[in-house]
């Protein structure tokens, strides 16, 4: 039997895990690691925020895109750890230690486990989560391949950062990237073969499949007073409108600024016959931040202001605005069609 | 539309989460509940315990099985209750929090839903977990349902009771029930229809469905000296031979106790022409606990002594015997054929 061959199917559990534990990086904060029926983990503050993310094939990627690409191990094991670091992040926190659930079909090639821990480790090492270690974890079967992670982290003894504290007058802000990993997905899903895309092109495949939130700006915020932030996995507007309804505030965006992030994207738009302001308001899994800060508050680095929150809107309103201008709820619903 | 046929499909996320969200216990020790990107979980003494387990369709449960019994949404919830609280309790600890990430169809009825959410209140609250929360979760899709839990708990400054601990002359010791669960399974995957059994017989399929971890007995153990303790999820001689290697030692089970788990199955087996033996040697998912005491020690309430500790097996031994006889490894192993 040629190693590349291998599936999961013709491992046992404890041979499986004793290639995946390896490739896991465990720091001083998991007390206890894998070999028990449960971890322990520090919560140096006596409090640990948690979150939980799942990833399911053809839902949240597709094990081969229309124009040929195909979804690594790697991709998944970056992405899961990207998605679930970015909630601890968008708390004001410090990621700690993760647990992972893998559910795959027998077939799935060994290689391809080993390569999503790689992901993993890569993508907490990558995205300078040097403090955060995988603790744990559970392998089964399904039909199809899905990963669920669990992320602890600390505050470090600070109040968690909410979405609900922005008031009227405060300045909104963003930090890192936001409609390149929608792009990114609409040349996937497009027929536009991979072999004929640029290097640009392909940097905006790889914001959607390996996605790189600002891990130092969440805390960062906080540490400088931040009044609310959140995650923007679901897409700005859509996003936007969460905030300002949980804080009971209008959030009024500024077109220039959005047109800002539009225009490095208008050569893959103009490729595809698409709409890149569509991309900047809709999509999600850049997994940016959305913040709120007090007047006077010097943004922190990383941050670029983006418009204004102002007192609540009228009943029926979803809460955001562009330069006074209703928005449209667009953006990423896990239900609806 | 009536009520009863509303599907997952037909809502967006927060209306979905809006039905759930009052279903789900909040006691004390969630600082910050759902509704931000991360929960917020006290952790009393500076660590938390932490573990992670996926039920899939089709492989850890069927929607209809053979004899006509379908699984409800408050069986699913249920045991995702009770299969992480166990983890929690194998370590001697109490569980204090959990977050559920739930994939499924958009035909999913909403009921469904309703009822998981239902099941893992009762779950937790039947099982004496007071106080554990449902912190958070998360919603999604997929081709078939999914649900991983990820449980939080305490040790309240007490060591985690390893399996690794057990020496030579300790005794071995089980709470909860052996082998009803796995009668419950043979029944649910008979042909024998569910409206012709004995009450008894529905007992032995609600171990399967709804099974029932002794969650005191965990944090006793612990409390009385316990040297090595596991949770029962993969069959008595299986995760005794886990315990045995990671001790290095080997366990000698006395025949005569397996004997009294089996005899009450008897019926069943003769009903369906099995071994009743059987299930308690390979049957896991009653989620008891196997644990090993020190000579000397009398065993906590709830756990009944069932063999003895020695010195390490020769090289290829499984490292559980019956009476000084090899115990084959009989079990569930997740990718083996």
């Amino acid at each position: 039997m040629h190693e590349d061959h291998l599936t999961v199917g013709q491992l046992s559990e404890p041979q499986l895990l004793a290639r995946i534990f390896p490739r896991l990086h465990q720091g001083p904060g998991v007390l206890l690691g894998p070999g028990d029926d449960a971890a322990l983990v520090a919560a140096p503050d006596g409090r640990t925020l948690i979150s939980i993310d799942t990833q399911t094939q053809d839902q949240d990627f597709r094990v081969e895109w229309n124009n040929g690409y195909r979804t690594t191990g790697f991709d998944v094991g970056w992405k899961s750890a990207a998605q679930n670091l970015s909630d601890i992040n968008a708390m004001g926190g410090t990621a700690t230690s993760l647990v992972v659930s893998l559910s795959m079909p027998p077939a799935t090639p060994v290689s391809w486990v080993e390569e999503f821990a790689d992901g993993l480790t890569a993508g907490i090492s990558g995205l300078g989560a040097a403090e955060c270690s995988v603790a744990g974890g559970d392998l089964g079967r399904g039909r199809e391949l899905s990963v669920t992670v669990a992320v602890m982290g600390t505050l470090a003894g600070k109040p968690p950062v909410l979405r609900s504290g922005a008031r009227p007058g405060d300045s909104v802000a963003v930090a890192g990237t936001v409609g390149r990993a929608a792009a990114g997905l609409a040349l996937l899903e497009s027929g536009m073969a991979v072999t004929g895309l640029t290097l640009e092109q392909r940097d905006l495949m790889d914001s959607q499949c390996r996605p790189w939130p600002p891990l130092a700006a969440g805390p960062l915020a906080a540490a400088s007073g931040v009044s609310a932030m959140m995650d923007i996995s679901d897409g700005l507007i859509r996003d936007a409108a969460r905030l300002a309804a949980a804080s009971n505030v209008l959030i009024d965006l500024d077109p220039g600024v959005l047109k800002s992030y539009a225009t490095p994207l208008e050569p893959a738009a103009a490729l595809l016959v698409a709409d890149a302001m569509e991309w900047v308001l809709g999509g999600g899994e850049d997994h940016g931040l959305l913040a709120t800060f007090p007047a006077g508050i010097q943004l922190p680095e990383g941050f670029t202001a983006i418009g204004s929150v102002h007192a609540v809107a009228p009943p029926g309103d979803n809460g955001v605005r562009i330069a006074g201008q209703a928005a449209d709820t667009v953006g990423w619903d896990h239900f609806a069609d």
